[in-house]
This record gives structure tokens, C-alpha cells and sequence, in this order.
């Protein structure tokens, strides 16, 4: 029997791979829904190609182009952002894999946790802003999380049902301005950070890798995986990115997950998990490989991979408030509004501005992320 | 209830860690019986301090001195090769530590087995000379055999049930010589070779680490133990021996166990596998350490390890004739008989004298043993 999987976010990075996945292993997987943002042309593609039962195209202005472009073939076709929560529902529905971009992904999520679907976590943003409301409804539904991102699957890779975790060893590229000094980083624009050394991703995670606040977010979200504390997840630049993260036990063990950059490999073991699956493609060649080094991050320069240390200590809606003036500001940044320093600068003033609270309900984080992008848009 | 051992060998530099371990989980293990070859003050020591129900000293002329060094206590002193064989047997020994040096390890481990004690093995040379046989026996009996190798502990830890390898890559400082020309390998003397840089151990692990066939035996010993070919084992030249070893799997992800050299490790998670147990001492400091290389091993260099791999190709005695001319040699070498390179020379020239056959049987093992050591001896 396939597994039947919703891609919410099927145009992105992470979408258009994962349906690589299921394209190699159509004896195993079905792509059942596909969603997009706003990207009509691809979903119809990718809709034509992979036969799901259901779409949906979340901005609704786009809706007539997809139903009209789709209009041939048994393939449903929705819009607006309620359908996202109703799709990721569907009794045939086994994986839904959350690769959103943003704050968005967090609703569809919760849904999905409550139909009591498997989740592929690609969406950090969604244990950013709400890890422990996210943690205790996956507990509450006995609903896995499975991450996507390659740090925290490498982690995941690594982990050992029943030996304690003592340190998560996040590694991190340092990403295109790891040597640029203070000075330097003033000036750095939206072109420099977009020309990423390593990997092809989508814009705004991008630049949260420049700032290193995408490592930020992975620190938060670590901690909700795995059930560490702050000081025990320790980031470490180590920019040749092969290996991928480690994890250190008790007895001083560190295990650690190596390889070539490929988002499929997360992907696919996040589907097939705790089985894998072939892979085809490059294989980590050590013999051709430069020296591995390790180093501090420094969180002085890179002020967004303090700030979110920061907010993971405080608690709360803090991470929630971090998130909402950091997706502004990066936006901006985008939009060249902004500097690259400035991006930081926002999110500072933020954190200092928005009410804190403790209390862990939807509508908390959904009323603080409102004022916290209403007060970090009156920076710009 | 404590778990009780067995440990074959105690006085070397593995019996003497794994009290330590003992010593630190004495709540969960108790040292039952401890056997040395020849160290008689040692072992004395070691029993009035753990206190176990019986000693082996197997060198006979030995036995008085420990007889009488242990008079006042109720404590079993028994002496011969034969001993080693019974106390293995014992109803109440629960974990056999086969940490024996060379093929006298091989008959109490078979007994053990036998007995379905759980075997943790240190003794390589076991697996080397009667591979097929011991993970016949192994299976017949149903019993675990956990390694105590810091590189196959390290693969173990990181190899994931149902989930197939599909190449090992086993790590090796390289040992000391590891940048000597030809023309330097010839003028290496015992001295050179006995201090390697890295590790404590005995004098004979020493000089195999020296001429890599303790990384040849460690390929041959890896087939045995993870059911693979012996194309499927990469050894990688990685002379900072940060990671210990690593596996590559079926989708490209590579996991890897890394950390301090500390044998304590291995020794200890073969005592409480799956579980892993505190273990104090120094932990890995990425951080701290310099860049981390691989290089591909010299087989015209070091040809040990080449005849090893050869010997496992070719399957049957081969293995047990070159352990056996190795003993021979390394044993010669340690006594200044012969220089460095004629360890590999004597290990070649039996290999091409003494009859091949394919017959798994211990006599044949014990047979093949006995020739090769003759052969090898005329050699020198």
C-alpha cells in the first residue's frame, strides 16, 4: 500500500525535491495533494506530472489560472489559506510534509497534528514560534515529527531511543560572510548574500543563513526535537559543511552524520524513517575532500544567532516575536530597504518592545506575531 | 541484579580498562573470574582488589606465586590453557571479555560461545584466523558478539538494524611511519615502531599498528562481524583519529562515531549495548583540534596490509596463515632478529608455502597455525 503524502509547499526547494522522492520511489509513495503559494505555472506542471487527487493554490487571485490550467483532468482544485488546513485533513492522507515558508506553515500544521498525520518538518518557522504548543499536541495525538532540515535529520540520524542526549553539536557553514568584519557586513547587499556558497535555496532562508539566524532557528527548533536545553546544543561553524551534525552521549560518544549536500537524502528518511531507501547520486568522497575545520560562532558579528539563543532562554512568545520582526526585516533586506545590520537591529528592538507572555495558545502567537510585524514595519 | 564477567586477559591494557569501567559501574558489574598469561603480580593485585571468585594464571610455572599471593582469600587460582577453556563456562559468568592477545584467544572463545556467553571481543585475532567458523558457532548458539575495537565499536554504534551497509569506511592514524620512504622503513627500528604516538597498548598491537596489519586484521575482522565484502571496506588514512570509523548506507548518508581515543568506550557500551552508561574523562573538543585529513593508505608501503586483504579475498586458511607467520615475525622484530620490512617478506613467503584449503574447522585452524609458525620461524 502507498503512502499517500500532502505537499504543502510543493514549488519550493524542498517541494520540488520530495517530489523527486516520489517520483524514484512510486512503488512506495503517492503525491495526493500538492500546494503553492503563489506559483501557478509550476503547481500545474508538477500537477500534470504527478496526478495528485487535490491542489491548492493559497493566493486566491492565482485560483482561476491553476483550475483553468488543470481543467482537463480529474485533479481538485482549491485556494485560500483555509484549504490548507482542510487538505493536510483528508482520510487518505498518510505524510503531510510541512515545507512552507514561515510563520504560514504554523495553522497547517496544527491541523495536520490533529488529523493525526505524520509530519516531515521542513517548515522551521512552525517550532520557532510555537514549540512547546506543537510538542504537546504531537504528544497529546501521538503524531511524529520528523525533521526535514539536514542538520536536525542528521541529529535525528544520530539519536538512540533510550541513551540520553548530553550535547547536540549543530553545525553551521557560517555562511557567505563568515570572515567579513563589522565594517564589511555594513555594506554587504542583497546580491552577496544571495550568491550562497553551497546550496540552492529559497530567498529568505537565504539571507537567514547569511545572518545566521536560519542556525538560530535551528538551535530553537533542536530544542523542541530533541528535548535539550539552551546550553546544551552547542553551534559550530564548520564552513566544508560535511559534517552535517553530531550528537554526543553520555559516555562521551559523538555520533555524527556526514555526506554531500543533498536535501533529498532528509527527505526521503524523514518519509521512510526508521527504513532507508536508495538514493541515487554523488557520495561523500573523503579522499577528495579539503581539510575539516571547527569553529566558534561568533555571535557578536552574527548578532541573530545570539538573539535567538536569547529568546529560547527567555521563552515564551519571545522566539514567536523573533520570528515575526525577523521575516519583516529580511523581507526587507530583500527589498533593499534595509541594510544587512539592520536586520538585527529590528529584531532587537522588537524582542524589547512586544508585550511577553508565557501563555502557549494559538492565539497568543498569533496575536503577538501580528503586533510584532505591525511594531518591526514601523522600523523600516 | 549485576551482570557478571569474565575478563580473558585482565592484566593487559585492555583487562586493566575494563575494571576501571567495573570499578566505575560496580552497582551494574562485578568482576567474577580474571585470567592473565604471565603477569602474576598483577593479577594478584587485581584480585584482591575486585575480588573475584576465580583467577586463571595459564603460564604453570606461574601458579604457585599466585596461589600463595592469594592464600588468605577465598578466591580460586587455577593454571593452563585448559582452565582458560572451563571458567569461561561458568554458570554464573554472564559477559565473556575476550582481551587475550593473538590466536590464544581463539579455544576459550569457542568454549565461550559454547557456553552462550555473551562475548564482548577485544582479541582480533580470533575473527582473523576462524572468522567463518566463530560466526557460525556464534549464530548456532545465538550469541551476541559486541566489539571492543575502538573502529568496529564505533561501526556498531553507528549501524542501524534492517538497514543495509553499503560501505564501511574504517579509519587509521596511519601509524608512525606513515610519511617514511621505502628506504626509512628499512632502518626502523623497535624503538621507532614502540612509540607510537597516540595510544598505550601492548607491544604487539604496537608493531601491528606500525606495520598497518593490525588495520589489515581490523579490515578481516569487519567482514566477520558486519556480514560484509571485502570491497565494501574502504580504510581511510586519518592520522588526528577524531572519527573512529564510519558507514555509509544504501541512501549516501555516512554516519560516523567520533570522540577521544579512550578504550574505556567500546569496552564499556560492549558491557551495557543498547544501553550507553556514563563514563567520566575528557570529551571531544572540536574546537581545539587541528584540521581533519584523509588520505588513502600505501599498500606498496606498507604491505601488511595488502597481504591482509589479499588473504581475506582468498578466504579459507589464508587469514590464519598470515596471522600466524605475523605473530611469528612481529615477535622476531620485537626481539631485534629481523628489520621492519621483513615482517611483510615472512608473512608473503608463508602465505605461498603452507597448503590452502577451505575447510572451517578448528582442527584445520590449529593445524594451519602450527605450519605457518614452523614455516615462518625458518624464515628468520
Amino acid at each position: 500500500m502507498k503512502k499517500r503524502i500532502c505537499i504543502l509547499g510543493s514549488t519550493g526547494s524542498i517541494g520540488t525535491q520530495a517530489l523527486d522522492v516520489i517520483a524514484q520511489h512510486s512503488d512506495l509513495y503517492e503525491a495526493y495533494v500538492l500546494t503553492a503559494y503563489n506559483n501557478a505555472d509550476l503547481l500545474i506542471q508538477q500537477a500534470r506530472k504527478y496526478m495528485p487527487e487535490a491542489v491548492v493554490i493559497a493566493k486566491e487571485s492565482n485560483y482561476e489560472t491553476v483550475k483553468e490550467g488543470l481543467s482537463d483532468l480529474p485533479i481538485k482544485v482549491y485556494t485560500g489559506a483555509d484549504a490548507l488546513c482542510q487538505v493536510v485533513q483528508d482520510d487518505q492522507v498518510d505524510i503531510v510534509l510541512a515545507s512552507m515558508v514561515g510563520f504560514a506553515g504554523l495553522e497547517p500544521t496544527i491541523a495536520a497534528i490533529k488529523a493525526q498525520k505524520m509530519i516531515a518538518l521542513a517548515n522551521k518557522e512552525t517550532l520557532v514560534v510555537a514549540g512547546d504548543l506543537i510538542t504537546q499536541l504531537a504528544n497529546e495525538y501521538q503524531v511524529p515529527i520528523l525533521p526535514v532540515d539536514s542538520e536536525h535529520s542528521a541529529i535525528f540520524q544520530c539519536i538512540e531511543p533510550g541513551n540520553k542526549i548530553d550535547k547536540i553539536l549543530l553545525t553551521c557553514s557560517g555562511g557567505p560572510f563568515r570572515n567579513f568584519s563589522h565594517e564589511q557586513l555594513k555594506n554587504v547587499t542583497k546580491a552577496d548574500a544571495l550568491a550562497h556558497p553551497t546550496w540552492n535555496m529559497g530567498a529568505k532562508i537565504t539571507i537567514d543563513s547569511a545572518t545566521l539566524m536560519n542556525k538560530g532557528f535551528e538551535v530553537i527548533e533542536a530544542k523542541w526535537l530533541f528535548g535539550v536545553k539552551p546550553e546544551q546544543i552547542q553551534v559550530v561553524v564548520h564552513p566544508q559543511s560535511v559534517i552535517h551534525s553530531a550528537v554526543q552521549f553520555e559516555d562521551g560518544a559523538v555520533k555524527a552524520q556526514l555526506g554531500v549536500p543533498d536535501m533529498r537524502l532528509p527527505i526521503q528518511y524523514a518519509f521512510s524513517y526508521p527504513k532507508r531507501l536508495t538514493l541515487d547520486g554523488e557520495r561523500l568522497d573523503l579522499f577528495g575532500m579539503k581539510d575539516l575545520t571547527f569553529e566558534q560562532p561568533d555571535v557578536k558579528r552574527f548578532r541573530c544567532l545570539g538573539l535567538a539563543y536569547e529568546s529560547l532562554k527567555q521563552g515564551g512568545n519571545m522566539p514567536c516575536i523573533v520570528n515575526a520582526a525577523n521575516e519583516v526585516a529580511n523581507r526587507a533586506f530583500i527589498d533593499d530597504r534595509i541594510g544587512f545590520e539592520q536586520i538585527a537591529d529590528i529584531i532587537e528592538q522588537t524582542m524589547q518592545k512586544i508585550a511577553f507572555t508565557t501563555e502557549s495558545t494559538l492565539e497568543t502567537y498569533l496575536q503577538t506575531d501580528k503586533e510584532a510585524r505591525v511594531y518591526a514595519s514601523t522600523l523600516i
